[in-house]
């Protein structure tokens, strides 16, 4: 049997297991160090009574005649689909344009069926590894090693588009290919940095003009603060004909482990031959996927009702706190930050260093595992991300420690 | 932005949801009609006592400081890897041989990226939907309408074997392709056919012999009662060289709408090449998947203890038992049958009739919902399948009003 040729194209491990491989090898020669997590963003917070409830009742009544279900729609639950288009879009989109899956980088790995291979794409550089894997897999990708932004390597067929301090962290957008996928995440993994009105309507028109589409990734649209920031592409003008947005309930309601989430698809988004790409995310879906969890659809209904607002924005409220003690730590240590006020990760600049180093020295120093910013892409090199997810003891105590990176 | 041509190239809608379409129009306009579905393999006993606490533990524990996770390890939890190694396999497999999914169906969406475009398969005709439209989904198959097995439409690349009573549903191995892939699902869904271990074994031969690969079902191996049948494609020599393996807690357990199945790759596959396909199944699990709930998997490790396989035990057995009666019922009617027995899926002969017409038929006269045989493939023209998961009362009332279908 012959070897996908995409895959032998994908470069090196996925980034979070290596980080955890890296950690465990520390562990073992270290046993008595106390490692600290502010890595991958993994939720660490209970869930909330309310949600909870809605969780274990859905389990609960899979054990009874009359609550007892099976196979659901692969699209989702009806009731789920018209709660998230109310609560989240108040009512701005219809329940079919909503499709309910088991996460959001599952659904970008499934999206990408959508325009196959040999389609152009554009990330932000850095940004979150499935954009860019997936891209690979799908055989949107050629040749690893070919230069990428900062002249680092990447994959050719991908243009990165650096987002650094120069440029306020939104990309130069005459970079973006014609008719090709932009992937675009706001509030952003791993920068932390949000994207202002102004500046996704310029995404927006962008892409119209170049018949490209937006893969725009809200998963962190919650953590926003800031009431003048958008918390979804559609906030924008026009943005229903050129852009498919996911989201999920892993961060705001701790649904991690849980696995639900969403995409929408509007329904004026057509493919340049006119068909409507709604439609095919209908094929694909009922097709190679079956639905997420009626549990988690469960958890979900519960998560979008008052008492699940509420709760989800006291856990968001949590987190955030989290990310201010954490950015003032590093900016008490003259290191330079963006995010943290409106998402839950800080981006921290280690002007001209190597970010695995970086990653070491702080393991080896501080005892704290951070997430190197070359993992994310080329322009993530000279920086660390820190993740706010983290029950409040371990991060004041992160923060302590993090004063013996200077010495 | 251009459609993938491999879209384009899928023909009609998904089986399923045709079918509840179809079910729905009647529905509207025979408001009256008790209709009762023998369709699709939809789960429709609660879930046991047991293994519900287990999800319902799983569930709970995550509103708690103490037995809160988020991430969980995308190829499922340790004890859970380990747990299906020993029950399901009796500790011939090691864990890191089993892989933890959300379901079959999205397993072997994702197994077909291992290989990509252009490998040719083979399938027995006829077959579980996902098998070819999930290869060309992903590019596996050529042009629609080339001449499948009957001279019926089929697609281009893809090996219709047809699995009739001249063949006692076992395929002509002469005709499965080198280097490609065969899909065998043993018990079969829709025939409901077992084959025993002189045809696996020559089935495992002929697969080495043309250097192809066998995704094996085992989605029904639970169902099996007679001791001489393997329950998986391991019990035969050679398998480890070349078979992947999927399964399901879905019709055991009664997790349709749970969502959680396993594949297995052993570490003896290899590509022509040399590389392990264990390593890359690792890589694209880790891509584009982001693991099964964590809810599911408390369920399933209940499902695995003693107690849970009890449980599922004492659920197939009833689902055998509605096998029995729906059989014997279209036997009295003179319509001639397969599988019912370790399965729970009867295949009963319309010969000369068109599939869609009989359903319509068996809807119109009986209200009863079928699943037409050419849905599965040109050589399931002239059959219906008949499900064994529906509660005793509706199979009683169903096998009642089958009467009818002959007047």
């Amino acid at each position: 049997m012959k070897r996908n040729p995409c895959i032998a194209n994908i470069k090196a491990g996925y980034l979070f297991p290596e980080i955890a491989r890296r950690r465990r090898e520390f562990a073992a020669a270290n046993p008595d160090a106390n490692i600290i997590s502010l890595g991958i963003g993994n939720t660490t917070e209970p869930i909330m009574p309310h949600i909870n409830a809605g969780l274990v009742e859905g389990a609960r009544k899979l054990g009874t005649a009359q609550g007892y279900s099976g196979y659901g729609d692969e699209q989702g639950m009806t009731a789920l689909r018209e709660g998230i288009a109310q609560t989240m879009y108040q009512g701005a989109l219809k329940p079919e344009e909503v499709f309910i899956s088991d996460g959001a980088k599952c659904d970008i790995g499934r999206l990408q069926l959508l325009f196959g291979a040999g389609t152009p794409a554009a990330v932000q550089d850095p940004s979150y590894p499935v954009y860019v894997d997936g891209s690979v897999l799908i055989g949107a990708a050629g040749a690893a090693g070919s230069a990428g932004s900062a002249g680092a390597a990447g994959y050719a067929g991908i243009s990165y588009l650096p987002c650094t301090a120069e440029n306020d962290y939104f990309p130069d957008l005459s970079k973006i290919p014609a008719k090709g996928l932009i992937y675009f995440c706001s509030p952003n993994n791993p920068t932390g940095a949000t994207s202002g009105r102004e500046q996704l309507a310029s995404l927006v028109q962008a892409a119209l003009q170049k018949k490209s589409i937006i893969i725009f990734d809200a998963a962190y649209s919650e953590f926003i603060r800031d009431p003048a920031l958008p918390k979804s592409i559609y906030d924008i003008d026009g943005a229903r004909e050129c852009a498919i947005e996911v989201n999920s309930f892993s961060k705001t309601a701790g649904f991690t482990g849980v696995r639900l989430g969403w995409s929408i698809v509007p329904m004026e988004l057509k493919y340049e031959t006119g068909e409507n790409i709604n439609a095919d995310w209908n094929r694909v879906c009922t097709t190679i996927f079956n639905g997420a969890s009626n549990i988690a659809q469960a958890g979900g209904l519960a998560a979008l009702d008052p008492e699940g607002q509420k709760e989800i924005r006291s856990l968001v409220h949590f987190y955030l706190e989290n990310a201010k003690l954490i950015r003032s730590s590093l900016e008490t240590l003259g290191i330079s930050c963006v995010g943290g006020d409106n998402s839950p990760y800080i981006w921290a600049h280690f002007p001209g260093r190597n970010s695995w180093e970086v990653f070491t020295d702080i393991l080896e120093k501080c005892h704290v595992v951070t997430t190197p910013g070359a993992g994310f892409g080329p322009a993530g090199e000279g920086y660390a991300r820190f993740s706010a997810f983290g029950n409040r003891a371990a991060v004041e105590e992160a923060c302590s420690r993090l004063g013996r990176y200077r010495r």
